[in-house]
């Protein structure tokens, strides 16, 4: 069966982030003064073909692991749909 | 109140993405083979003063519509927690 894996990856919180940072500065230009803080990250979508829901997380966090996220400075987040 | 507003923004399904096909790529030459497409799109978090969640998702949407997404090129969905 094919799952769809969706998998959410953003800077730890204890890093700046400074594309967030220079989107802020975009926003309060545009005369939005009631957003405070941005952080932007990615959001992968993958279809992923296995047995059950626990083996498309599995491989969906393997594929996290070892090249959507930059552990280092990223966390990311596996939701299968 | 202070509220917390995710925007995904992702390209329209329509659309080519060079980004996720060379993604793809990667994870079959990591052996990953049971990934067939990959989308990528950003994951946007913000902070938004307002009085209800309402009104919080209006200023979020105000946000992508004005600065966060391409409406040529991409969709968003804005959700509250």
């Amino acid at each position: 069966m094919i799952y769809t894996a969706q998998v959410k990856v953003m800077p730890h919180k204890e890093l700046l982030d400074p594309q967030g940072k220079a989107v802020l500065g975009g926003l309060r230009n545009l005369g939005l003064n009631n957003i405070s803080d941005v952080r932007i990250g990615k959001n992968i979508t993958l279809q992923v073909e296995a047995e059950s829901a626990d083996a498309a997380k599995t491989v969906a966090e393997e594929a996290a692991k070892k090249l959507l996220a930059n552990p280092v400075m990223e966390m990311f987040e596996v939701v299968i749909h």
